[in-house]
């Protein structure tokens, strides 16, 4: 965490939980108004129990995360979870990494859970949100956050206010194009920049070029990583070089696209793929530099994110700092599938 | 004008000057609340003048304007040009379509001209604010607007609030990538929209091709322009056919981009080469709504620029009904050269 970066705090705010649902893990913390996580547990998420296992484990978890927190009971319960989802109903609609999640009202069975007001927002709005209230954004008015791991999401704060869109669901920044008619993305089109820049993309595009170049390091391990191609980029190895070269330049020109579309303060970097740190940082950097239109430029910063592996259920916390409101009930609209 | 649409008028508001400087033709009106134009002027832009010369005779048909309105004195003089621009010091930085204009204090000249505090904002974003306050966006809170032009500029108008960005240049929607590698932009980098989408492109990539199509109508022509191709695509020619669907696959793509990237309610189409009406309108309509995120695309409705030719002397004014303050001075600044 930042620790000395200046803080939008939630000042004289009660203390919340947390609930972050990944498709590999849940977390749960309580978080108090200045974006400090206490009591934080995380369990791996193990989908195949089916929703309403998984659902009644994170909300055990909360209860655990709370009575450690040892702060009292709290205020509000904010929950991430990838998209697409409706934040104003409190609903999971069907997210792509939840396989057999479809219409969960996750806002409801909170609430119900808990007893206190609930709030839903997609986990890469939520870690924007966070950054920009307590993390690398802190000084930032216009924000751009990216999470670049399995796949590729994000969240914009533009003028001091996190943009959510007409349904809840903006900032898609891995849903833009790179090369129209290039590789198959994930949302059914070809050639956005999560079909080359997410670490799925990373890992497979060096599998599929193994055949050319037989001497690669890459060669030798059974099921490639995005993280094995970046230690052999950095290691030399001529594949994975060429597999990491192409991917930085696609993601600076994303990148750049972003930067001229906001003119933004603060571009923000997380998600797995940036543990490549500087590998990964300055070839970006470099590009915005050269290529965005001057002004936008000279005004983006571009840094990694500064809240680590917590910002998921800081997030979370901030979601229902943000949006939570006294006596909110979400509708009874639960479908079972 | 969208004479049925809900305004989002300036009540009380008294009568403004708008000022267009574009890099064929100037003009000047006065504006009311209610985004009426009075009294407008146009005439050639003759760049070839020098910058002081047509500076003066703007300021001459301003008074004329104001003149022929008869709402007697204004309030505030909007200035609309293309960036960059320094809206903060009322400066033209070095816009292209002006050669020779550097540094030109535009802001403060029409203060003392006029003895009124004035404005100055990106024509594009002065026209986004002109469909958002009285045209095609008077219904939206997040509203996209194109001009596809010469050029192909931006504006953003997101949840209510103009987005200016952080150096006032934000909504570059011309430089976004769609193509990596592609034709080289006037921006300087390669592949992006304006570099196909741009009536300049839509003539260059048809005169490119002329020599593999010699029957096609447009070898008739002596200098093609995107109008011709428009033409010579609606009435069947194949080589206007082919450089027409690649101009509208590529503008679908870019949009298709913003779409998810903002999740608006409304982009508006302005600019001359939505002349083509329908033939620019229904397949962009197709790409978004096939390939934006299910409740991006369920969002954003498309339409053509609801201002018509007014569109920049009524940005203009909007710009001064906006940001004009009541005893602003810009500062002394100007640079000549």
């Amino acid at each position: 965490m930042a620790g000395s970066a200046r803080r939008r705090e939630y000042p004289g705010a009660r203390p919340v939980l947390g609930l972050d649902i990944g498709g590999t893990k849940l977390a749960a913390g309580v978080i108090t108004g200045d974006g400090v996580p206490h009591g934080v547990i995380v369990q791996p998420t193990r989908t195949a129990q089916g929703w309403p296992a998984v659902v009644e484990r994170l909300f055990t978890m909360g209860r655990e995360a709370v009575a450690a927190a040892g702060l009292g009971p709290v205020a509000a319960v904010g929950i991430a979870c990838g998209g697409p989802l409706d934040a104003a109903t409190g609903t999971l609609v069907a997210p792509p990494h939840l396989p057999g999640w479809r219409n969960v009202g996750i806002g409801r069975l909170a609430e119900d859970a808990f007893g206190v007001p609930a709030a839903l927002q997609n986990d890469a709005t939520a870690a924007a949100l966070a950054e920009y209230r307590f993390g690398a954004g802190a000084d930032a008015s216009t924000m751009l956050y990216l999470t670049i791991s399995t796949g590729i999401g994000g969240g914009a704060v533009v003028d001091g206010r996190l943009h959510l869109g007409a349904a809840g669901n903006a900032a898609e920044f891995g849903h833009v194009t790179v090369l129209r008619g290039g590789r198959r993305c994930s949302c059914g089109r070809s050639g956005c920049i999560e079909a080359y820049g997410s670490g799925t993309s990373i890992a497979e595009r060096a599998r599929e070029r193994l055949v050319d170049f037989p001497g690669s390091a890459l060669a030798e391990i059974d099921d490639v990583t995005a993280a094995d191609v970046t230690r052999a980029a950095a290691a030399g190895d001529p594949l994975a070089g060429l597999v990491w070269g192409e991917t930085v330049d696609l993601l600076g020109a994303a990148i750049t696209d972003l930067v001229n579309v906001f003119e933004p303060d603060l571009v923000v970097l997380g998600g797995g793929v940036t543990r490549a740190g500087a590998m990964l940082l300055d070839p970006i950097r470099e590009i915005v530099a050269a290529e965005a239109m001057p002004p936008a430029a000279a005004a983006a910063k571009i840094v990694l994110a500064g809240l680590g592996d917590h910002v998921g259920v800081v997030g979370a916390g901030a979601v229902a700092h943000e949006y939570a409101r006294p006596g909110h009930h979400f509708a009874q609209q639960v479908t079972r599938v």
